[in-house]
């Protein structure tokens, strides 16, 4: 289709920006996927350059995709749910990148998420991915915990797996902590002999890098392996944790999304379970929601 | 002084390199000490760039120090003690390095600094300062125990202190830990009044960022904060069992090293105390004896 067909019903592009990947999706007035496209990491926290760069190729990709021409990003609204804007300065930082869109909206990812979950409604998300953070909405109140960032925080998410995984590890190589099958899971994940060749492997690599680790935690887990038992049991209970600090606002709607939302499910308190709702659509579909909402509230306001 | 008076006694340069500084010292025939420079950080696992970039600036302001020229560099035997050699791919591109002097002999950081704190002799040593590690060497045997970088392990560290008091302070502000002096601490450090504020200071930043809050953890635990005592006990436990280890090869001399090894003594266990002896020279002067010490194996090999 061609954007001749749009001129009064403007399209959106809903873009999630996240730790490892960028995915946008391009949204007809009728809620219709037009095309999607996906490219490297977009987290303003690591890199605003490569955040733009990621925005911009996801764009080209999903404009591609939909069978429309580069420029006619000029004529999208896009809608931006990106990790490490709830920081200003970075928030800043990015309303004042020279964009290639019609307008456009920036949230973070965590709102943008739970929009989607919960198809525009109140609700609960927490996002445990290669990060890891909370989010509720809830009439006017809304609450955000954790997610702050690599290292400092994200425990029970995918990279806090793998480091937690990868710090065990060396210390049983030096003869400081007890034997555990992810020693040898480890030293052939990354064809190495020893912990300067994990080391080697690790130093200075990105959070994506460590959780590429986090399915052989889960796995030495379900195994029964002690040390990985016991470091899904800190993260999980974690995650438990900051869902009981979200249901307190008492959001009508829970969901858990996230590449590890399913396998640690079963090592999460059975209430926290059993509140857990299917998510209705994706965070791209929330980012370009919020553009709309955005929009809307604009043309009442003028 | 000039050159010329020593061109049949060749000149050392020592150089220090590790995660915070680069420390050069050049010395005399006699051990002299002629001058002396410190640059930036030198960890090839960081970069090798600017691991060459810090050796060069601290040479050449070694150079300027003992009243001589930038082109003199040619003329001087150089010893490098750099953290992360231990990796054999950053240790080959270290030796291939287009170095600026007439030889240059590479060991690991660890090697020059036990060298120097024995003043040659067999002994064993810990560092404590930004990172944690452990070395001895003992007649033909030689250990190295943690030291395997910010994040992944360096125990008892300054930036581990940091990172962990940090993580404390973060889970604490989302409600999720107990009560801490190093909340208001954190906060007053880094000029902020949140969790955000705290995140933005610190996320994506260097292991010496997270060390300059080594200090204030050491106070607050001294000031019998529980959360802060929590924190230095762990460090020092392992501080300690670093120390136990390396004494199995019975050393005939043990030194600690670093800014943190004097503040942390008091945690260490009472034997580890007891056996303490001061460090003779620092790791500058391991280094420039390192390569003294090729120089002359060679001379007798060829």
């Amino acid at each position: 289709m061609g954007l001749n067909q749009t001129k009064d019903t403007p399209l959106y592009i809903g873009i999630d920006g996240g730790g490892s990947k960028c995915r946008a999706t391009i949204y007809a007035a009728d809620n219709r996927i037009l095309g999607s496209g996906v490219a490297g990491r977009a987290n303003p926290l690591h890199g605003l350059s490569q955040t733009f760069e990621s925005i911009q190729q996801s764009t080209a990709l999903a404009l591609t995709d939909a069978g429309l021409a580069l420029s006619d990003s000029h004529q999208l609204i896009a809608g931006l749910g990106l990790a490490g804007v709830n920081v200003p300065h970075l928030y800043q930082q990015v309303v004042n990148w020279q964009h290639p869109f019609a307008q456009m909206y920036v949230t973070t990812d965590l709102h943008a998420a739970c929009i989607g979950a919960h198809n525009g409604g109140d609700g609960a998300v927490i996002i445990t991915g290669t990060g890891s953070c909370g989010y509720a909405h809830v009439g006017e109140q809304s609450c955000c915990l954790g997610g702050h960032g690599f290292m400092l925080g994200d425990k029970g998410s995918g990279a806090w797996l793998g480091l937690k995984a990868a710090e065990q590890v060396l210390l049983h190589l030096d003869g400081f902590a007890p034997a555990t099958a992810l020693t040898e899971r480890l030293l052939t994940h990354f064809k190495v002999h020893d912990a300067m060749g994990i080391v080697a492997h690790l130093a200075g690599q990105s959070s994506s890098c460590y959780a590429t680790l986090a399915r052989t935690v889960l796995t030495c887990a379900n195994d029964n392996d002690e040390v990985a038992k016991s470091i899904v049991v800190e993260g999980a209970a974690y995650l438990s944790q900051l869902a009981h600090k979200l249901f307190e606002l008492n959001p009508p709607r829970f969901s858990m999304i996230g590449g590890l939302a399913e396998p640690l499910a079963p090592w999460l308190d059975s209430d926290v379970v059993a509140n857990i709702a299917p998510v209705i659509a994706p965070p791209e579909f929330g980012a370009a929601y919020y553009a709309r909402q955005q929009v809307a509230v604009q043309s009442i306001t003028r």
